[in-house]
């Protein structure tokens, strides 16, 4: 029997369910919850049920989004042609961090028969419905650079490849997958053979 | 600018106050909830609402309670002559795990100058007052043994005994501290020289 008091049981469990989150984290956390000021702990619980009821899905790009159409597609100053496909709305943030100036498209998954993830579970009509009305020009794969986020490159770059020659979608339509090579700062002799071989494989002429 | 909607960036400045919790594992979590049911984060919202709601400080022992005197004060299985005295909550539910059957009382801290905690922060004087009953026969001290945790005790030692010389707390009334040594699965050579020589001063006849 737990000699906590059943809400604060209850609200550790709740902590417990977050990835890398164990009981013991979960405990600490609930326990400097409790901590702290009574007005500092409804804002948060207040600040979760807002989230749940304001955020929803961007209709067009399935990123986070408090209306139907997320800030980014809602953009004048975004470049309409170019799609990048992430896995999910948190590589946006991230991928924002750089210059990139088009729109987005989240998968909401790689393919992973491991994990009982199939091309169905994820966005991929709804990714060919997007590139079928011509706007899009480069579609940009940039999926984990992973055995998954390679896998599900690769079968989308040959789905949407399928619907070009089906003439579903236009065969100006050019697919790119961003650059697999060595991170920035890294040291050469300590990276692994499949890094250095990509490394090779994406050379480019040095200025 | 952020380009997260403003609900989702308020949660992750949220979570972000929790201890050991940076921006990156706070989006990282907020993400991760976002990725759940919509059941399963308003359980959160209102577990977090409820805790806030429903958990009291126990009138005699200062550990958290859903009602005025804890599960531990108001049982009547519990040996009400020994008190042992903590820091926190968080260390009565590790306590709670060996065989120990007396009572608690949560400080609320310990003696800290460089993080400007002086007694007056703490229970002291609810400590006495708790004491001057003369119901309590053994009063454990086990704050950290750490410098403010040694400190801490040494300090309330000398108030009990200057309470016990002017007659307000009963000269009976034994206190003992818990044992610093090795811990057990631990290796000798390692261990420091000051957890060694406690591990000395407090040896006890073998059987």
């Amino acid at each position: 029997m737990s000699i906590l008091p059943k809400s604060v049981q209850n609200l550790i469990d709740q902590f417990s369910r977050f990835p890398g989150v164990g009981p013991k984290t979960a405990s600490r956390l609930v326990f400097y919850l409790l901590s702290q000021e009574k007005e500092g702990i409804d804002e948060l619980g207040q600040a979760v049920l807002a989230v749940n009821k304001n955020i929803v899905k961007c209709q067009k790009c399935y990123n986070l989004s408090d209306s139907n159409l997320c800030s980014l597609c809602g953009s004048n100053s975004r470049d309409k042609k170019t799609l990048m496909v992430v896995e999910e709305p948190l590589d946006i943030v991230a991928l924002e961090k750089t210059d990139y100036q088009g729109l987005y498209f989240v998968l909401g998954g790689l393919i992973s028969p491991i994990d009982d993830v199939s091309p169905e579970d994820l966005r991929v009509n709804e990714l060919i419905n997007r590139l079928s009305d011509g706007t899009i020009r480069e579609m940009i794969l940039a999926t984990d650079p992973s055995l998954e986020g390679e896998a599900t490159a690769m079968y989308l770059s040959k789905e949407v490849e399928k619907y070009q020659n089906s003439g579903k979608i236009d065969k100006k339509l050019q697919i790119t997958r961003i650059a697999r090579g060595l991170p920035v700062g890294s040291d050469l002799e300590y990276a692994d053979e499949v890094t250095l071989m990509r490394s090779l494989e994406g050379r480019k002429k040095f200025n």
